[in-house]
């Protein structure tokens, strides 16, 4: 059943294996090769360049023997061991087309059906299970967000959730940043309002990946928070109109903060992300900080700015949000380059007092990934 | 010379100035109006969002008298006055065409000719100057790079670098690293190897944006720092061959280290970054830390090597590298999305210990156009 066969002279071969045929291509499995001359058996870093590996490598002989192809490479004259298992899990001759805005299977997106299932995790078991922390980082991976509950009411403990996962990003606005409200009838009117669903500083490049919101007081009734999950509805919005969704991937917005001396902080950006294929890898929306749109041509101007009105109008759906109420010692935890983040309005009077910071997104992933990597049991 | 005309049924108008005739949508300039009741007079925010401002916005009347353009809107009979210079310098019905790979007018491009004309500033003057500091950081927006000479030979010293435009980003290698090589016969074929040019950590998303590296010790012969333009040399690579420019453009490459325990960072990035308009916004080029690469079709792959390959040549080609030693005291300051850097082999025995740390690019720029918005005289 599993066989190899040499092609083009030495250029590539196509292995055949219970999973079908795949090609590779001499170069790549040359480039990709694990014997410790190529990488360093200790940290997996590359020794070599592409430079020290010959223009005109070819293959001059493959066999396969159990789970194991052995490839001869000339000019080099050097043979390597390839896994078969880890040739099929990085095989590219196969089908690449995906929709705009695909999205991996890391990632899942939702809508208010997630109400009932808020990803949340308890802090002492965060800080002493491996396991708890695991789990918890992989849903806020999954789903954008997640609820700490039963965390020390103190000042900057907000910088213990950070220290599960990754480093505070300190910004202009400091290390922390304090949101104090003082709720009273007599500027209800102002604090009662409600904030637009929102990515935060869309002004920075790159924006803060991750937000945390650490809750010290709340006495106030309303201030609830609230989620909604920018990729879905970015995808929404593709699938009501694409035209919609293609303006608003193609072309930049611009966004500025310049409010304080000493800062003026402007970015180019466009408000959906995606990568060269297509994949959705980033959502920008902050009515606040949007700056004049000058990079959109004249004869579609009025497209981009119905299509930035329907966005708006999804994102305010509440059949796209999950709200929570944050008490005293209760954080959460954003990805800030795909969940916006709001605050409902207030209905009574009281104080409200959490502390903010900024952390990085791919720290995170990191830690999930690694205490994954140390708990095989739970890799798949 | 200057007039105005209500079109399409008052959803545009064409403003005629001695710049020309530019057309702007009702819809756009109700949402860039910058009256009090939209944009908070302090900080320049926008109050409102699009879903305050009506769908069937149309422009009732609009005239010109001086420098100002009045514009009345319904149905909300708002009228609102534009600054006749803001409207030009924010016009967007213009000619949006560009050559993929375009970088701003901000942006310089260079080869081995900066070499006499290295950025440099002095630390004494950066600290106490407004005019010099903002003159450096010009360079080093303008360059990616620049130089800091007699800064004091302590511990920590990187630290007062980072102070002048904004704050260290920590990761997993710790508010700072450090970076000592004893260099001796015995192990000078090891240490005596230069480090091919690359940019740092392309396997964080987003990547640290500034790089500083700050030397304490160099009494080895040799070591000196190179750095190459990323920008420079992906420009040069399609000028040569577009198909190869595109095609590290268009297909993401993958990055990972995982080589200490807590830590498995990924990035799904590509080597040549474009914006959706084709601005080149970056570069990521690390041999060591490259992972295969799954995600370019097979018919793609040996084109994707080639290119790799030619974008290698042309980042070790002499004629693209600046060199420079660094003395105890001395610094740079790298822009870690667009210069690549190195360090060239040694030829004689000796310590080297520099100091390392990240910070953000996007502060960098705050504080150079803060700077530039308070000297009104160096604003151009």
């Amino acid at each position: 059943m599993t066989d190899v066969t040499v092609e083009d002279f030495g250029s590539s071969l196509a292995l055949t294996t219970a999973q079908g045929t795949r090609r590779f291509h001499a170069i790549w499995l040359r480039d990709n090769a694990s014997d410790p001359e190529t990488r360093a058996p200790g940290n997996n870093q590359r020794l070599i360049a592409l430079r020290d590996i010959p223009a005109d490598t070819r293959i001059a002989h493959a066999d396969v023997s159990g789970n194991t192809l052995s490839v001869t490479f000339v000019p080099e004259d050097k043979t390597v061991a390839f896994d078969l298992a880890w040739l099929d899990a990085h095989a590219y001759d196969r089908d690449h087309s995906q929709p705009r805005g695909w999205v991996g299977p890391e990632i899942e997106p939702w809508d208010s059906g997630l109400m009932d299932r808020v990803p949340t995790g308890d802090f002492a078991a965060l800080s002493q299970e491996n396991a708890a922390l695991q789990d918890w980082l992989g849903q806020v991976t999954r789903y954008g967000f997640g609820k700490v509950v039963n965390g020390p009411v103190e000042e900057g403990a907000l910088f213990k959730i950070v220290d599960l996962f990754g480093h505070v990003r300190e910004t202009n606005y400091g290390r922390l940043f304090e949101v104090r409200t003082e709720v009273n009838p007599t500027n209800l009117a102002f604090t009662g309002l409600g904030l637009q669903a929102h990515t935060d500083n869309p002004y920075r490049d790159p924006v803060p990946t991750v937000q945390v919101l650490y809750c010290l007081e709340s006495s106030a009734a309303g201030g609830e928070n609230m989620v909604v999950d920018g990729f879905a509805a970015a995808r929404r919005l593709r699938k009501e109109n694409p035209a919609y969704f293609d303006v608003l991937a193609d072309h930049c917005a611009r966004f500025e903060y310049a409010g304080e001396a000493g800062v003026c902080l402007t970015s180019r950006r466009p408000m959906i992300e995606l990568a060269p294929d297509g994949e959705l890898i980033g959502v920008r929306f902050n009515n606040r900080s949007l700056a004049a749109v000058t990079d959109v041509p004249f004869d579609k101007m009025a497209t981009y700015y119905a299509a930035y009105r329907r966005l708006g109008e999804i994102i305010d759906d509440e059949a796209m949000e999950v709200t929570f109420r944050l008490n005293p010692g209760e954080a959460f935890v954003v990805d800030n380059t795909r969940v916006l983040h709001a605050r409902k309005g207030y209905s009574g009077s009281g104080t409200r007092w959490l502390q903010g910071c900024y952390a990085d997104m791919d720290g995170l992933r990191s830690t999930h990934d690694a205490l994954r990597r140390e708990m095989p049991e739970a890799a798949e």
